[in-house]
C-alpha cells in the first residue's frame, strides 16, 4: 500500500504497518520525514506516479490519504485519480466531512476507483495501542483492505469495522468527536467546580486519579488527565483558549439538520467558541441593557481592572478562585 | 404609609405617592436624601420608633421596606417588628427570597402582623411610567394597600395583583427576572451574530430601532437597547463583564428543586457567570487534556498574547470580529 | 407592482398596499383568493406574462414574490427572469435563506435584473399594524421601491431599512427569528415554573396580564400570550408538539460557521426538536445504561404507563404539576 | 466493624469485607438477608446496642452506615449517637447531602464522636472490581479505617482516598455523578444522532463495541453500554423515561451558588427532568404563542395522534427514525 502524508498520524500509522510487516511506499514533502521513515523500511516515493508505480499492478493498488480536510485532500485526491486505473483503491484517512466523501466516492465510482473512507482515532497513542478505525465504502474493497486495517487496530479483530457505505466513515467519527466534546466539557466543569471549592482545599491529581479506579467515570480520557495533572498540578499559565475542530461543528449541523436535539455535545462546542473569545460583544449588549433600564453603573474594562476583576491575566497571582470571590462580592454591590 | 430606604427605588416611589396625593412618612440614614423628600412634602423621620408614630393609629399602620435583600431586611424587619401592634402591615418590596418571606410571614403572623411581599419592576422608569407589582399577602392586609397600589403601578387597574399568600409576588417576581435574563441574552447572542458578520457590514442601532416597530421580537428592552445604541454606537471601550443578581440564581434552584426543565434560562445566567471569569480553569483543563491525547501544542497565556489571540484588552485596537477572524485561522492550523 | 403569492402573508400585503392607494397586479393559483383580492381593487393576471404585461415598461417593473422558500420560490423566479427585461426588480419577501438569496442575485446581475430580498414580520397582525422588512439589495433598486415599503411598514419613517447588499435583508430576518425562539422559550419556561408551584395556586393569565404593564419584560409576545390565555386559561387539549421553521435551524448553522457561542438561540430550537420526538433514543439509551451499571430497574413503557408515569395523554386527567409530583416521589424510589 | 443497611450496597460491601479477612458485624430489617450475610460468615446482630456490643471497647468501634439518604440516614444516626461513647467512628457510606454532612459532623463533634464520609462508587460492579471511595473526615478516624477502604477498593492503594474535612467525601462524590451525567448524555446524544441518520443504516451495538478499544472515547459507561446493546440491540420497548438522582440536581446548586458555570452537566439534568415529562406545559405555551402571532394552526394532542406525530407509545410500531421523518414533512406544511 502506498501513503501519502508522513505526519503525526501517518507518519506512526505506516510505522505501525512495517512492524507488522507490511510492505509500504509512502510520499511527503518533508525530506526529514522521508529519510527518517525509509531507514525504517518504507519504500521512499518522489510523486504520485512513483508512488503509483511501486505498488503493483493497475486495479488492484491502495494508496492511504493522511492529509488535512479540505483542499489539501480534494488536490491529492485529483491527482491520484488522474494516474489511477479502475479498481484501485482510495482511502481517506483524514477527517473529511462525510458530504464530501460521499460526494467524492460518487465521482470516482464513474471512473471505476473505489473510495474508502476511515475515520481515525487514537491521536499520539494509536502507534503503541493500535487506532480505532470507521470504515465506510463497498464491502469489496474494504476487504481487499483487512490485512492493513488487522495490522492498524488494537487487535485483529477489534477497533475497526465497515460502518456502511462511503461516508459512513467519516460519519461515525464526526459523532465520535462530538461525544468526545461532551465527555471533556463535563469533566472540565466538575474539576472546576471542585477547584472553586476552596473550603475543602480538594487536591485534583489526587481526585483524577482515584477516580481511574472503580469509579463509574473512569475512561481512557480520565487516565490521560490525572497523568496530566501529576505533571503539572497548578495548570499556571495554560491558556484557556481553547480550539476547536471542524467535527464539533458539522456534528451540530447534522443535529440541526436532523432535527434531533443534542444539547450537551452542541454547548460543549459552544463554550469552546466562548473561550477563543476575549471580548464578547454579547456581554457588552447585556452591559449596555442592564444600564438602561436598571440605571446599572456600566463598567469599562479599565475600571473592571481596577476592581481587580480584570486580572492582569497573570494567573500566578490570581487563582480562579479567587475571582469568583471577588465576583460574589461585585454580585452584592451591584444588585439587579 | 412609611417607607424605610429612599434609595433609586425607594425615593422615586414616595416621589409617585405624593405625587399621588398621599401622605408619606420616610425614614433613610441618608441625610441628603431625607433632606430632597422633605422638600418635596414627605414627613421626615428620626428612627422607627420616630416614624411609627407619625402613621397614626397601632393595628392600622403599614410600613414598606425598600432596603437590600438579606440581613438588611432581616434587621430593618426585626426592628419594625419590636414597636409594632397586632393588624399593622410591613411590605417588603425588595428582592427577597420568597422562602425567607414565607419564613418571615409565619413568624410575624404569631404577633399578629401581616406580612406583603411586593415583588416590583420598573427600574429607573417607574417613577414616570409605573412600577409592576406582584403582591403576595393575605387578602384583607393587600386590601388596605389598595390604594398605595393604584398609585404606584401604572393605571390603578394594571400592572400590580394579588398573586396569592405570603411569598408568591416575591417568587412570581423571581421567575419574572429569570425570564428577563433569558430575553436579554437572546437578543444579546443575536446581535453579536449580526456583528461578527462583516461581509454585510450591518448597523445595529438601525436594526434595534428597525425592530421595535411592527416586528414580532418588539419589546420594552428592545426599544431600551435601541436608545442606548443611538448613543453608543461602538460599545467601544464597555465591559463584556456581565453582573447577575441573585434571583437570577434562585430562579435555577427552584427548577431544579421541581424538577422543571429551564434550559434558557439557566444557560442565560450561565453565560454571565462565564463572562465574570477571567481565566476558566476548565478552559484550562480542557487544553491539558487534548494535549494529552492528541499532542496538540498547548499554548501558555503569553504565547496566545502575542499570536493576537489574547488581545490587550483595549477593544480600540481589535474588534470582537477581527479576534473571530484570527481565531478560524487557529483552528485550521491546529486540528483537532 | 405586481404581487405573485396572495395567501395569508401575501393576501394581506396586498390589501395594504391597495389601501395606501397603490395599484397593483395579482397572481394566484387559488381563484377564490384571486376573486376577493380583484374585488378589492388588486388587477388580476391570469399568468406571468400577463402580470408583466400590465405592470408598465419593461425596465421598470417590479414584483414581488410572497411564495414558500425553497423550490417553489425557484421555479417562481426562474419564471419571472425568463419573461423580464434588464432594469427590472424581483423581489423575495419569503424566507429564504441568505446564502440561497446571494447566489440568485449573483446570477440575476448577470441579466440586469435587480434582486431584492425583504425579510418580513408582523404575521397575521402586519394588515392593521404594518410590516416590519429588513431589505437587501442595490440601493437604487430598493430606493425605487420605497413608496411601497413606506406604505406596507407601520410608518414611512420606520420599521423598514435597507440592510445592506443581497442577502442580507434575509440573513436580519434569520437572525430576528432565532432571536424570536429564544425569547418565546424564556417566557415558556417560566410559566411552566410557576404552573408547576402549586403551593401558590398562581394565575398565568393573571399574570401575563400584569406584566404586560410596567414590568422590564413587557413585549409584543407578552401582549399576544395575555390575550391567548384570557380566551384558554387552562390549555387543556393543547399538544406540546411544537413546530420549528428553517430560520432557527439556519441561525444556529450560520452561529456554527462563525464560532459565534449562541447558547439560548441554539437551546430553545433543540428544545422545539425534542418536543417533536415521542420516544427519545437518547433516553431509552440513558435507561439502558443506567441499568449496566446501576442496577437499576428498567422500566417498559408498558410500566411507566402502569405507574402512571406515562399519562394516557389525556391532559384532562393529569396535570403537568400532578405528573412532576408522581415523578419526584419516583426518584425517592430509585436513586442513583 | 458494623455494619448497618446490607442491600444491594452494603450487603455486597460486607461480602467484599468478609473475602479479605475481616471480621464484620451487620444489621438489617430484612430477615432473608440477615440470613444470607451470617451464612457468609458474618456476624448477625439484632438492633443496634447488640450491633455495638459485639465490635470492641467503647471508643475505638466504627459503624458503617449503607442506607438511604435522608430521615432514615438521620434516625439511624441518632440512634447510634445514643448508643456510643467517644472516640467511636460513624461512616456514612451514601449520598447524603455534603452540607448535611458538615452539620451532622459537627453535632457528633461536640460528642466525640468521629463522622467520617465516604463517597461511594461501582454499582453492583464494585463486590468483583472494587469500590472507589472519595472519604472526608478527621485524619486520624480516617487512618484508623484504612484497612477496610484497603480491602473495599479495587486495590490497597489505589481507588480511595481522604479528600479534606468533613463533607469533602460526600462533595466530590456529588461531583462525580454530576459529571457522570453529562457524560451518559454525550454518548445517548451521539447514538441517537446516529440511529436517526437511516441512510447509513449503522449498526449501534458494532460502534459501541469498536470504540472501546482505541478510540477517545473509550470508558468504563461505553463497555457497560456496548454489552447491553449486544443483548438489547433494538431497545424495543425501553421506558426513554429517565430517573435522576438528587446528586446530580445538588451540583447544579453548588454550581449556582458559586457561580461557576456548569452548562453540560446542568442540561444533561434538564434533559432528565424533560423526559420525565408527558406533556410539557412549556410546549403547549409555546404553541398558543406561535397561533397568536402567526395564526400558525395549533394541534391538539387528538389532531397529532391521528396525524401519527403523536404515536401510540408502542414502539415496535414506530421507529424514532420514522418519527422525525414524519416531523420532518410537519415542518414544512407549518412554516413559521
Amino acid at each position: 500500500m502506498g501513503m501519502i502524508g508522513l505526519g503525526k498520524m501517518g507518519g506512526n500509522m505506516v510505522r505501525r504497518l512495517l512492524a507488522g510487516g507490511h510492505r509500504i511506499a509512502g510520499l511527503d514533502r518533508d525530506a526529514g520525514v522521508m529519510a527518517d521513515l525509509t531507514a525504517q523500511g518504507m519504500v521512499g516515493a518522489h510523486n504520485t506516479a512513483d508512488l503509483l508505480g511501486k505498488l503493483g499492478q493497475p486495479g488492484e493498488r491502495a494508496v492511504w490519504m493522511m492529509v488535512p480536510a479540505g483542499p489539501i485532500t480534494q488536490s491529492v485526491l485529483e491527482d491520484l485519480a488522474a494516474h489511477m486505473a479502475p479498481g484501485d483503491i482510495i482511502i481517506d484517512g483524514g477527517n473529511s466531512n462525510f458530504k464530501d466523501t460521499m460526494r467524492r466516492a460518487e465521482e470516482l465510482r464513474a471512473q471505476g476507483i473505489h473510495y474508502v473512507d476511515v475515520g481515525t482515532s487514537g491521536g499520539v497513542w494509536g502507534l503503541s495501542e493500535g487506532y480505532a478505525m470507521m470504515v465506510g465504502g463497498d464491502e469489496a474493497a474494504v476487504e481487499r483492505l483487512r490485512p492493513l486495517l488487522e495490522t492498524l487496530a488494537p487487535a485483529p479483530d477489534r477497533g475497526w469495522g465497515r460502518m456502511g457505505p462511503s461516508g459512513s466513515g467519516h460519519y461515525v467519527k464526526m459523532v465520535h468527536n462530538g461525544i468526545e466534546y461532551g465527555m471533556m466539557q463535563a469533566y472540565a466543569e466538575g474539576f472546576e467546580l471542585m477547584k472553586a471549592k476552596t473550603e475543602f482545599d480538594l487536591d485534583m491529581a489526587q481526585i483524577a486519579e482515584l477516580w481511574r479506579h472503580g469509579s463509574v467515570i473512569r475512561s481512557w480520557l480520565l487516565d490521560l488527565t490525572a497523568e496530566a495533572l501529576q505533571q503539572d498540578t497548578g495548570l499556571d499559565g495554560v491558556s484557556d483558549y481553547v480550539a476547536d475542530s471542524g467535527e464539533g461543528r458539522w456534528t451540530i449541523i447534522d443535529s440541526v439538520e436532523q432535527g434531533v436535539p443534542t444539547p450537551v455535545i452542541t454547548l460543549a462546542t459552544q463554550m469552546r467558541f466562548r473561550s477563543q473569545q476575549e471580548l464578547s460583544y454579547a456581554g457588552q449588549m447585556l452591559s449596555v441593557m442592564r444600564r438602561a433600564f436598571g440605571g446599572h453603573a456600566i463598567k469599562t474594562v479599565e475600571a473592571h481592572r481596577e476592581e481587580g476583576l480584570v486580572p492582569d491575566l497573570n494567573p500566578a497571582n490570581t487563582s480562579a478562585a479567587e475571582q469568583l470571590g471577588e465576583t460574589g462580592q461585585q454580585r452584592v454591590k451591584d444588585p439587579e
